[in-house]
């Protein structure tokens, strides 16, 4: 087995290895492109660098291909490797680890582990949703990443950078207002770059173009997704700092992406369905933060999973 | 397709509107009846203006029309429309917000989503569900209603009318007690008017007639639930009050009804089986009670739906 | 009914009877053989009375034996009786209430009502899981006990023996530490032991012989378990009196055992996935802790149940 998996990997080439993790760090907002996933990459770094946290880029980079050659070691579906289906879990674990805890081998040796786990949850959580119909979405890494995050409460060789408060990491750059326009358009872009667990606004627009790259649509829905959820969460009073964080947008851009270009095909009837979807991630990231809050967690991209999930259950016909 | 829901519902008619609404309303205790519905309304309105929280009783209200509307919108079933079966988990959700919540604009806006999710919830939780041969009774209104309990830590918009004991908010009438017999009749008939979280011994008679008019063993058994859960509670030494005041026996009341006369027929078997049910069901109060505690929040029916999920799950043959 | 019931369970008579038992306490380690229950249960005896915690020895028996006849009372499946399939939860729950509860007549009568519970648990949990062709292992017994435990947060009539700190409650008894190589042997067979709930190495080593007696590799793979999850638990840094008290190793044990000679065909390869589970469970281990703590309540055995679904769910074929 092992030596038909290497022999399907070396099928690739290094050229194609490389489409294809590229290709996974894009299917985090659903595209299937090696172009969007360079411009994503290039983002990550960026941001990690401007916020004086390298070890992100590395982590993301060394969980990506963890978690894809773990599925050509354990046999996997190559179609799915060719659309990048085995890295985009990976890549947000590597983003995650680096974020919350502070490198120290074990740290790393987590991350790894974590990473190639994020494969084979993957494969058990879809086959127990596809008879629903629904996809596993990023719900392995949030899973993977929550057993994680809870076990260095009783594992100290994993050593969180806020102790006390995991859930607000990225507060710990300069504090973040929404005073004047170009603070807004900051934290709207804030909100795009927080998919990945980066608070950086050029990341966020790296991320926008690398999505128009491959699909318009989807960059205008990341847009709207953002915008709108920091209205949302502005009307109902949450903590200004996290909004200017990106804190409530970062799951409703992917709802918006998933409902409007994904799964239902654009049109004015889909387009209220997002909105509704992403008013609702508003809410589900809000009851969201106050169920993590007495383990001082994050929820992760928890709360697109679970709108998106209760969105498309119920199989909605919106066009005729 | 809007233009065909709104046909389907100019079908019904004025009269045929309130109709299925009012059936709406007799659901939440599986009654298929507009009289059972129309004598819980008046029992609602009842207790809703004697306990000083009129916005309940306009709340369900609100919350019964816009979830059955919301299934006209999404053109959904018309069957399950004509039994009031896109209502009871609205109504809920309408007695619910007002309960916990400050009259606000902020508050009704969110009872109005609220409701409307249930609709689509109610869709995609059956979906799941009818593939183990069970409903998902009452908990897409616990779904949504917890989730908009647990955002309203973080939205200020939402201002709980305790914030520090939300899973408590009946006390704040006169303390009940249970010293002498007319008192425990109260609290009796407490246990079956929770069931729309109103705390009124008036209410609960309403609700005991109602459901005779409909069906008299389902009477029979919301009275058994009611006074057995209240016995098993006291027995287990759980605080006074909180039996007093309904909050050990509205699920058990659930519990019974839908053991003992909707799931399985009466005998003598079904009524060993139900009982069984009935004190499996404090149990579980107790149990969720402890869980909410850090999130102060209540159980809702939740407890009724686990509990009956997991004895309706083994699918055992109670009559040959 | 009840008759053929009865005829069914008088076929087995006596030492029928007491066979499928003793088979119920060997499958707690997935073990359908009378000889290695009875080894369990003379090393449940010794450790109990050891610990001075008699209590424990005689709940085993009673849950044992009540989860066994409630199973023939419901009529279910007698296959499953006569591989011991009805009583493995059921010895569980037997262990546990007198574990974490002071002796009293409400924990006696709760001790059965859970144990007869766990019965048809299992159906419905088995008849859910079925589908996804993984099992519900010991799960029943660890829902209805968390109900259990959860439920005395509010029942005063379930008097916990450390109101504190139930997740620790094997503390006190003496300290235990791992200085020398003779602490780390009783630490490797606590682990063993624990699977019980009991804290002693000479029931540790019952459990060990008892494995052997039906299966080697069992018996093997039960002590690689405790082996290597201490190594794992050490090199994380989790508090060292939970290694030496075993409450890292129980649920590796079971994970141990379940992948390395239940589910997969002992091979290097089903070495290597086994070794990775193992590891997996310690983290599980370690986040579900974190996750019980503000209720402090055990994890029981929901550590192995999730981490060896995890594995199995994905249907990773090993061998060709």
């Amino acid at each position: 087995m092992k030596g038909e998996s290497i022999e399907k990997l070396s099928d690739y080439g290094v050229l194609g290895f490389i489409k294809i993790n590229l290709r996974g760090v894009a299917q985090v907002m659903f595209q299937p492109s090696a172009w969007t996933g360079l411009l994503f990459l290039v983002g990550i770094f960026w941001g990690a660098y401007a916020t004086d946290d390298a070890p992100i880029a590395w982590g993301a980079l060394l969980g990506l291909v963890i978690s894809t050659i773990t599925a050509f070691i354990l046999n996997l579906s190559t179609d799915d490797a060719s659309q990048g289906l085995w890295g985009f879990n990976g890549v947000l674990v590597g983003c995650a680890f680096p974020a919350f805890f502070d490198s120290s081998i074990a740290m790393w040796l987590s991350l790894v582990l974590c990473a190639a786990f994020t494969t084979w949850l993957r494969v058990g959580l879809n086959r127990i949703m596809q008879s629903w119909r629904v996809n596993s979405f990023t719900f392995p890494f949030v899973l993977a990443t929550w057993i994680g995050l809870l076990s260095a409460h009783a594992m100290q060789s994993l050593r969180p950078i806020h102790h006390s408060q995991i859930i607000t990491h990225h507060s710990h750059h300069i504090q973040a207002g929404m005073d004047n326009f170009w603070e807004l358009v900051q934290a709207w872009l804030n909100g795009i770059s927080q998919v990945f667990l980066i608070e950086s606004w050029v990341t966020g627009a790296f991320f926008l173009v690398g999505l128009a790259v491959c699909s318009r649509w989807a960059a205008l829905w990341a847009a709207i997704g953002s915008a709108l959820s920091m209205c949302i969460a502005a009307l109902m009073n949450v903590p200004t700092s996290h909004i200017a964080e990106g804190l409530y947008s970062f799951s409703a851009v992917l709802t918006a992406i998933a409902l409007a270009t994904v799964f239902y095909q654009p049109s004015w009837r889909s387009a209220a369905w997002s909105i509704l979807g992403i008013v609702v991630t508003v809410f589900v990231q809000a009851a969201m933060n106050a169920w993590m809050l007495p383990y001082s967690i994050a929820t992760l991209t928890a709360p697109f999973c679970v709108t998106t999930w209760l969105f498309l259950l119920p199989n909605i016909k919106l066009n005729r």
